[in-house]
């Protein structure tokens, strides 16, 4: 299946601890990957990572982005995104990156904050999404 | 740890089922993800690819590529690469793809092969690693 829509079938893994790898581009145009933890709010997926790292800097100044989802239960079920940073939300408190500390470690408080950080969520705008099981 | 290098203690993921995600370029210089089997002879990653696919076409024309690799015993500790397409080797038998399905999947033959497909193996020069347990 290849549209820009994330199909229902797929919608579990935005449940499940899946991880993702979110490649951005470098000034130099090339790619740069990292591993993130992922949401989906019904039309974007997103992104919260803190303010300063590479990949925020990479994503502000060249939105097209790619991130691939991948099912903890079976490595060959996978979503593969193309998409474009469409909104950068300033995240005024902690709840997003909390809420996504539940779900991948199940603690109540994002563990990894640095002193003083500030984080920012970008929302990516689905172009092309691959959804696929392999074998 | 951040340099040209894959280092010693991280050469253990090449022995797992440590799945890799490549990022490769699309025409329009837009990131492009897709989830590969990996190997690395002691100087170059190496993905064994069908020939014909998008991501070797996006190699073929734009060299520049990122590769992550995760530990599947432990989602936090991942090799993430910049690098460059150094060479492509035409595939004259299916040893390696076969030694790859061995490893991977436990069988002795590469099953998913289709008719008549011919394979290249990209060799992959690392040009920034950086080498990372997370928490």
């Amino acid at each position: 299946m290849t549209n820009a829509t994330i199909p229902d079938d797929f919608l579990d893994l935005f449940q499940k601890k899946a991880f993702a790898h979110l490649a951005t581009l470098m000034k130099s145009g090339a790619p740069q990957l990292t591993p993130v933890w992922i949401d989906y709010d019904g039309e974007c997926l997103l992104v919260n990572s803190r303010i300063g790292r590479l990949k925020n800097k990479n994503m502000r100044a060249r939105p097209q982005v790619a991130i691939e989802i991948v099912d903890p239960e079976n490595p060959y079920r996978y979503l593969s995104v193309r998409g474009t940073v469409a909104e950068i939300v300033y995240a005024e408190d902690t709840s997003h990156i909390d809420a996504l500390a539940q779900r991948y470690l199940e603690i109540e408080k994002y563990p990894w904050a640095v002193e003083g950080e500030e984080r920012e969520i970008f929302r990516i705008k689905p172009e092309r999404v691959v959804a696929r099981t392999i074998g």
